[in-house]
């Protein structure tokens, strides 16, 4: 059993104090919590809230796009670990009102993302409540997984796709306006990189891989700590999702774009790139390096370099617009 | 994969119109959606919520009583296919106000319930949300599984330990007042037949098997549907939790007993019944017998037989006390 290590913020000291009291080792289970999965036998396993007025509200999204946005957020723990998908067991709380028909589309929706992704309806649980949330599990087949903790000096950091376009959505809806169709796509619809993650797994070692649902600042720093390593972001090299009009900060520290990033030796990416980015339309971009040491910076065009404080990723209901 | 059918009633109405648009069937998939696990590999797996206000109030229980319960009824579900606990993953959305303290405290309740049951943490989600609900996903071993299907004309039908208990408590504070130590005991801190189901596993040909959660109406009405077979109940022969104060309505409808209730053919159970009793100190009675037909009905002491109408389970927010 491997317990990964977490980064700093109050979410995360919270899940620290619980497990300090918790068992967690088990013949069956070789990763617990602190990954993006654990794994338990041949399986890998997340469960993945997404909850009304926190992750999103009634009115930016239609309901199948709910049921879409929670299976993909959840399925994206399956790329994260470099899992094929199995299945979801989807758990609803419908609000009063119009319940079983908004909670019906929701789950349209859900089935949709599973579908998409080639994952198949296990089992659920439907319950009257105050808000509209799903609680989504994704189950996937993981041999050999990929975890957050195995990052090497030397190492580069890259990701997939550009950032920035979920958090640039919602910054336009708190401000009152509607978000750019690139945007609210980004948002509304999210692509887990499933099949990303596997093609990349098979031709690369992978050291260590993470999705990127916390912001990459927020996620390089759970490699780091579950590592035991320092990351290097160069900051002129994040690719910013200009379509959907984002900003630097909303690139590095907004949520839920559910892209990949990951560690390899150096030389390894550069050889198969323009294969990967042909069969997805989807970049790849080397956006920092792995050294010795603890924590995240961030190294400006200048060449100058500034640590990047430990902190846990807040929902839009905590963040001014 | 099987596809167990569920028995009638507005919630799984909903399950169903569901189903009828998702896919369930992969390779590694042996039961989908319709028992109370699926069945993934080696592995079964189950979610259920715990809702404020739908299961619980929280005037009624503590913050680590909301935990245990939580996750009691979670692991209920492996119990009700015989599989051994491996783990569970946690979901809790906290409410505004002492958020962290109250989460953190029911999931002490939490981890103590599964540690009791031989379950490691395996995982979890914490979200902000305007009321406290945990899902919890029981993770298992089933080999092999006992399902709900295999009821045959001929069987006996059985429960463990004493029913009503549960409901007995929330009649209590709906009406106002406290219940009995004995119910409110039942109610807050239940203990999943974990042991009991994988001893009788073991010594018998258990042909379908449940936890007693909907009610033993509406769960022999689960076995009947997916057996496709009838099941009559002998209502003189209803274990009624007399310490607990319970009425027999509340016997053969209150849920969230989480008693077994199997079949199997006859006289199996007598050659055991002492040996069980004395090692677990819960009583196992022979409530009915499953015959050809579909349905569920009462045989009343002077013999007169009415049939019990299908509906769903309803939480105590929908109930007049």
């Amino acid at each position: 059993m491997e317990m990964s290590r977490l980064a700093g913020g109050p979410e995360f000291d919270f899940i620290r104090a619980v497990l300090q009291n918790a068992s967690t080792s088990h013949p069956l289970v070789r990763v617990g919590p602190g990954d993006d999965c654990a794994l338990v036998g041949e399986l890998a396993l997340s469960i993945d809230a997404s909850v009304e007025n926190t992750h999103f509200r009634r009115a930016w999204l239609s309901p199948p796009e709910i049921g879409w946005r929670a299976v993909a957020a959840a399925l994206s723990d399956l790329a994260a670990v470099a899992a094929e998908p199995v299945g979801v067991l989807v758990s609803i709380v419908m609000p009063p009102g119009d319940r079983a028909a908004y909670a019906e589309n929701a789950m349209q929706g859900a089935i949709e993302a599973a579908e998409a992704n080639g994952a198949v309806l296990l089992g659920g649980d439907t319950t009257a409540g105050l808000m509209l949330a799903l609680d989504v599990v994704a189950v996937g087949r993981a041999v050999p997984p990929v975890l957050r903790s195995g990052a090497k000096a030397g190492d580069e950091v890259w990701v997939t796709g550009r950032l920035g376009g979920a958090a640039a959505a919602v910054s336009a809806w708190l401000a009152g306006g509607n978000p750019a169709a690139a945007a609210r796509a980004r948002y509304a619809r999210p692509q887990p990189r499933i099949r990303e993650a596997l093609w990349l797994r098979e031709r690369l070692a992978l050291n260590a891989l993470i999705d990127l649902s916390d912001g990459l600042l927020g996620d390089v720093a759970h490699i780091a700590s579950a590592s035991d390593c320092r990351i290097i972001i160069d900051s002129a090299s994040v690719p910013i999702d200009a379509e959907a009009g984002a900003t630097y900060t909303q690139a590095v520290s907004g949520g839920e774009d559910y892209e990949l990033c990951f560690t390899t030796s150096p030389g390894q990416v550069d050889q198969m790139k323009a294969a990967f980015e042909q069969t997805f339309n989807v970049a790849l971009t080397r956006v920092g390096s792995v050294e010795q040491g603890s924590g995240v910076a961030q190294r400006a065009p200048d060449g100058s370099v500034s640590a990047v404080e430990a902190r846990g990723y807040q929902h839009f209901q905590d963040k001014r617009p």
